[in-house]
């Protein structure tokens, strides 16, 4: 692929004045997370478990506040936490949903890195 | 909707123990946020932006970093501004592009407050 011509001449040859500072694996990492947060309801999901006592929380106390039902909150408890941003411990009959440390951490520093 | 029932038979009756520490229309914007950076190419964009001088790219030097067409980078790009991620200035043929002030820090700030 070639660079279009631009309006600067003494810099449109040779090479793109602007390089990647971010490698594309690192991209793909960091954009699987956003997209688990890309949605209003996995937002609220969040914000719900670290308010809960101990920043944990039982599905069956996740599907009244949201609305839905239990099967599409434990699809959006899914994607968080394969995107790692949580983690899951089954009690007897329910499911317990942490925050994982560091994980909303981690991904505040890359976006003030970016 | 009533709550399922749930082991903890203490708790289990009159009212949630969870409730939501962010409103509805905040997750939404904030969503809308995460949503446009849950893409590794609008990731990519953003960072090369970044690394631009004086913090800012011509559209003409971000399509061969990320090897799409400026169609596609424009769609890309569209998405981000409509985010608020970054901002837009038109230079005779060219579109420019700046991070906005502060915009990821807001987020990085959203994330670390959930």
């Amino acid at each position: 692929m070639s660079l279009p011509a631009t309006l600067d001449t003494s810099t449109s040859c040779c090479a793109p004045r602007v390089t990647a500072a971010i490698t594309v694996e690192d991209a793909e990492r960091v954009a699987r997370v956003f997209k688990a947060l890309g949605d209003p309801t996995r937002v609220r999901l969040l914000s719900l478990i670290a308010a809960g006592d101990g920043g944990e929380a039982c599905i069956c106390d996740l599907t009244a506040p949201v609305g839905l039902s239990q099967g599409t909150v434990s699809h959006h408890m899914k994607l968080l936490a394969d995107a790692g941003l949580v983690t899951r411990e089954q009690r007897g009959k329910w499911a317990y949903f942490a925050i994982t440390d560091g994980a909303l951490d981690a991904a505040a520093d890359t976006l003030r890195s970016v």
